[in-house]
């Protein structure tokens, strides 16, 4: 691909409007770029979330997708990491200034000029970056990740951006053997937090509103799973946990979600309403306890995590669709039915 | 003193009135007990709190005072850590069940059970306990500190309680060489927190509402200054510090001062408003940063920052009253206008 390329996508014309099927162009592959056959990408709420413009300033036309699974096709000259044939994915972000403190650190996400997202972004070129849901995909190797031999492509999609975000925090904050760590929400980010939790060989507590995919959440790897619409719930397990994941973007009740906490503990927020919540700084100095944010991954704990994945064999628990599904898809999203990811054969597109 | 003993002290006789001179019962000296005479004790502003009833459900007639030095001259027949002449300290608590995860771990001020505070609490014998602004004290010695000889036993109070306070989260979250710490407040706690800091060879700055007592934080060991009154302040600081020590309990605007941490940098509060805050939890998710509280320190640790604090020779800036200056310190402390803590000579009690 020595020119850019017209490549078939699905995407959201304007805000608010159905996806729908068009071509983008893909840039000519670069130096140091690897072009990537598109086999499956899964469908992440803050997509619906995009497309629909809620976050204001959304580039229009909209091709979501950052969890990518694919087979390299050509590689640029300078691409030592890759070869065709190659499977790797590529997850919320293509590039990064790589110069900042951050980036030097591993964390690309948090680059200080600003990384750049794999669709609703704009490149280091000065254009527009598109997602996932097409064809093909030009990409710098340094922001594309080596999918194990031992990961079907198809559930390795999701791992992409719902595997490193719970991947990360569980790691960083100690899920480890003899911790109790709990997942609030059981989604396409908590299923894969129950997963990896669990392979992490914590004992694993699901805190969903209801009891409802209690049955899946224990099949996940979930020791224990209790409906936090029971107020008892809060009284049985006040203390217990050393870690809390919120996968959820709900206002919850924060102070109560502390009081689960043993002394020194950590609430870890993957998820977020948007709004401030009131938060009673007593409840964290009480117990040396602790609330944090962590997003997504840099690219090397993304590849460390697709390795722990495939070595303990977790791939995402999902509905593979056609791409003209794509818009009921969402509306499942919205109502929380699907378990637990959707993820869209490229084939269709 | 092998009965109880009346010993001289300044109480508050009913919530909101003035401290007194009175006297109180201390207990037989038991088999694990030390016998204290008191020579110095620090105020703290949460003695004024307290005996101005703040929190309510105060037990009156109080006698604060939580951070204490002085001199062993009994011991229960099973003390072992102590000898008779031994300087030591006693600090927020006086006990705790010992027997709780909490209390294992070395958190005895997490005690699941509660932890017996050194006044304004019942002791596991169901009596009131009394503090620190006696002519002695009846203290168990697992509970009890050693003061090393290089601290000056006047000095040394205020460590028992804004030592541990800001020694504690100082140490958990990571001060050290090449780390860039801030200290919000100059106060009683906020002193201690420069000192210690700069003690631990990080690179220390105060943030405090004004410049009026620079020359001071300099002089404790700060190595920049800046009032958060001024709004260049935080652009100027943007991004700055790998761990944010927050002493103060105004309301302050948390948002802002963690847009100066570094990516995964720690706000930490061992100061906190009343009120609960309002908290942008996207604040926390980019960056990965963490909101965290601190109370105290363990026993074990309290001995660990009093060794520290010998071994870098940090003791408290003082001003040192006779007992019955106490309620007109407690307005100077209230009006800020103490540089940096009271400690009452108990030999004027």
């Amino acid at each position: 691909m020595t020119t850019s390329t017209t490549v078939a996508a699905y995407a959201a014309p304007t805000a608010k409007a159905p996806l729908e099927r068009t071509t983008i162009e893909r840039r000519a592959v670069g130096e140091h770029d690897v072009l990537i056959d598109i086999k499956f990408a899964g469908i992440c709420h803050s997509d619906i979330h995009q497309a629909r413009n809620g976050w204001g300033e959304g580039i229009f036309p909209m091709v979501p997708g950052h969890e990518i699974a694919g087979v390299v096709t050509e590689v640029g000259p300078g691409v030592t990491k890759f070869k065709v044939g190659d499977r790797v994915g590529v997850g919320c972000m293509v590039d990064s200034c790589r110069e900042c403190a951050s980036c030097k650190a591993g964390f690309e996400q948090h680059c200080e000029r600003g990384n750049v997202p794999t669709y609703n972004g704009i490149g280091r070129d000065g254009e527009p970056t598109y997602g996932g849901y097409s064809q093909q995909v030009v990409v710098d190797e340094a922001f594309t990740v080596r999918i194990p031999d031992g990961l079907s492509l198809d559930v390795a999609a999701p791992l992409l951006c719902a595997g490193i975000t719970t991947y990360s925090p569980l790691k960083q904050w100690g899920a480890a053997p003899g911790k109790k760590v709990a997942v609030v929400g059981l989604g396409g980010l908590g299923h894969m937090a129950v997963k990896i939790a669990h392979a992490l060989g914590a004992e694993v507590t699901v805190l969903s509103q209801s009891l409802r995919k209690k049955d899946d959440g224990l099949k996940l790897g979930a020791d224990h799973y209790y409906a936090t619409s029971d107020e008892k719930t809060f009284q049985e397990l006040a203390g217990t946990f050393d870690l809390i994941l919120s996968t959820v973007s709900a206002p919850l009740d924060f102070g109560a979600y502390l009081s689960l906490l043993k002394t020194g503990g950590a609430l870890v927020n993957v998820g977020a309403p948007e709004e401030p919540i009131a938060l009673n700084l007593f409840s964290l100095i009480g117990g040396n306890k602790t609330l944090a944010g962590s997003m997504i991954g840099g690219i090397a704990e993304t590849q460390e995590m697709l390795d722990f994945c495939a070595e303990h064999n977790l791939g995402a628990e999902i509905e593979l669709i056609e791409a003209a599904e794509v818009n009921e898809a969402y509306e499942r999203v919205l109502n929380s039915d699907v378990r637990y990811r959707f993820v869209i054969d490229a084939a269709t597109i």
